[in-house]
């Protein structure tokens, strides 16, 4: 029903229809929209057409987009799509597309609070075993609550962002004075990351029925991780430097409405969760089947399945504000290394290698254990849509540079 | 050599001068700087003069005027200080001063990140007695690097917003189930917070000896903290919702500059620091004497002394940037409790009370092991200025309101 010629199979096709931000020749960023190969200028168009919120796309992020509301957003998507599928709009359409590869790509949302999770059993079982072996994998609130922290939002990178190896201490040998330098053990994490939008009162607390009411939207995330840093200094108030130099996101949002074909059960929750984190429905609580991979240098190393994952995204809304935090538009959450059960899963390093001692061996013959200097790491993914199409779940890439001498 | 008619011993003087973000009537917030109990409108005065800044002081927060970098900030507190030196500026400055009683304070700082250090040994000691009885007071870690982790910037408010008591999960008798609701063991931490400017380029650090350079200002800050939810929380990722629901901090922003004369050595760190840790010089690592109170409900609690810290501010700002995260204007950074090693200078109830094992009396005859609704928590402080004057450190309150039903 589009006029849009455009194989079935493309990547980016009607069923995406993810936003970002770009920026072409020395004109200002602003939002656009991708389909297939190209990008659609939507603040020109949206002048063109007078449309009512066409200021929200003469801006360098989307979070005047993401202000209007899921409301409004979805009546955008609406319009997004009929410009697609209307014929009248073809020649106008036409004239604002634009090949991707021409245009630069920016940071799509200005990141107001950056949270992280920890929502797979199978990875926060892995990193338990290996960091603490004396102690149970789990952690005793693991199935009582979505474990998180606050992450740094100023270092949330567009796709592409080269990466510098972060320097840092190391645990010492016994009582001896900590090595410090380049990490050693340069990991990735494979996550989903959720953009919301806001804002929510002081003191309220968004229900789980809710949640889909604030989730704007998904990006792929990957979660660098020094895990030499991290291991020395995450004692007792979590990590830090080990996960502040560099997250990478990538660029295009995929609107969350766009993975309503995805929805399914949760593996399930045993012991049952308390009542706030439950739903009225049971569609309240849904995971999401998200097929994600994870390469190498080009290499396929791992491929996360996000269904895996033991607690839902609207239950980490549900509790990141069940204590009254507010929720600003542009905050982000991502959902903690995805890693199934078995290690051709695993979305990190530390686990896929099982902290160095099984190397994986790539196409181009060397082996690794962690990130070497110049390695390309790429996260990407899709989701079932409408009848068998699929939604791009875009990717996020970044390159590994060396660590500046202090 | 001043114009003004301010008692000598009067709160606010000449050698304090803090910046802050107000509004009166219907008016846009804008910048003031606060002498006694008046506030001067400097983005009247500038424009007035034609001041080559004026711009930004016609903003909503003192980002605009931190992002002109560590020189020209000295140079507009040179000149505002001029203002009231110069004899010639006496009748265009009392136009435009404003009694503060009359004025709405806004928070002054657009925060972008916010990271909380852990910076008092007494405290973190304290901490580690109460919450791991069985483990050393003071992780390995400890005295290798300044502990910290990021906090929730977007829930950072100004002093006199009210706190609502946040609601959460606490740890369960052995394996029941977590028992949930409002927070029965709410708490303070009396902290200072340091202002930064930035930005800096990605992949680089801030060295100690360059860190005045980003330091912009101080804030009192009050880390409120459910001590219930945290501990149940906090293994293995840190605080998060135990802290996240609100941080207040005054609404003056006093120049690191006025602290020139508060600067004193550390109280001694043993073992040596790294090299990265090390200033050049003896000026480059520095302790601040920095003299705070706890009131509650009008009740003098604890009178912590920020010279008792083991780590510089210097220092912390360092470590923030070591792995190369970025900095931005607006990155707010807190140096944890502030506690002494008597109980009279502990900064938390939790240590003041021994985690309400001995209940503090107030003067109307009531006692607190934490805080009740209805209570009332004031910070203030001071620190010596040039020839005997004081540096008013402000103040920062909050009233507890009870919990919202969910």
């Amino acid at each position: 029903m589009t006029w849009l010629e455009l194989p079935h199979d493309a990547a980016y096709g009607l069923a995406t229809l993810p936003y970002g931000v770009f920026s072409a020749d020395d004109a200002p960023s602003q939002v656009g929209v991708r389909v297939g190969d190209q990008v659609l200028d939507l603040s020109e168009v949206a002048q063109a057409l007078d449309h009512e919120h066409a200021d929200v796309f003469a801006q360098p992020s989307l979070n005047a987009l993401m202000e209007l509301g899921a409301q409004r957003c979805r009546e955008v998507r609406a319009w997004v799509r009929e410009l697609f599928d209307d014929d009248t709009y073809r020649d106008l359409v036409g004239a604002h597309l634009r090949p991707v590869a021409g245009v630069r790509l920016h940071l799509p949302v200005e990141v107001a609070d950056y949270v992280d999770f920890y929502a797979s059993e199978s990875h926060a079982s892995n990193v338990g075993k290996i960091f603490r072996p004396d102690s149970p994998g789990l952690p005793p609130n693991w199935k009582h609550l979505p474990i998180g922290y606050h992450g740094r939002a100023g270092t949330v990178v567009v796709s592409g962002s080269d990466i510098v190896r972060p320097n840092g201490q190391r645990r010492p040998d016994a009582d001896g004075v900590p090595p410090f330098g380049p990490s050693t053990t340069l990991d990735i994490e494979c996550e989903v990351g959720f953009v919301v939008s806001g804002p929510t009162a002081t003191g309220t607390s968004v229900r789980v029925s809710d949640a889909r009411d604030h989730l704007f939207g998904v990006v792929l995330l990957n979660d660098w991780s020094a895990r030499d840093i991290q291991a020395w200094e995450y004692v007792p108030l979590g990590p830090f430097l080990g996960k502040s130099f560099a997250t990478s996101i990538s660029a295009w949002v995929v609107p969350f409405e766009a993975l309503a074909y995805a929805e399914v059960p949760l593996p399930g929750q045993d012991p049952p969760v308390l009542p706030y984190l439950q739903g009225q429905t049971d569609r309240d609580v849904f995971g999401l089947d998200l097929h994600l991979e994870v390469r190498l240098n080009g290499s396929l190393v791992s491929a996360p399945e996000f269904r895996d994952m033991y607690w839902s995204p609207a239950q980490m809304l549900t509790h990141l504000t069940v204590n009254g935090a507010t929720l600003r538009t542009g905050d982000l959450f991502a959902s903690g290394t995805v890693s199934g059960s078995s290690p051709e899963t695993f979305g990190s390093l530390l686990e896929r290698t099982w902290n160095g001692t099984a190397p994986l061996a790539l196409a181009d013959g060397t082996t690794r254990g962690f990130l070497e200097d110049g390695d390309v790491v790429t996260l990407t993914g899709w989701a079932p849509g409408r009848d068998g199409a699929q939604v791009t779940l875009g990717k996020v890439t970044g390159t590994v540079l060396p660590a500046r001498r202090l």
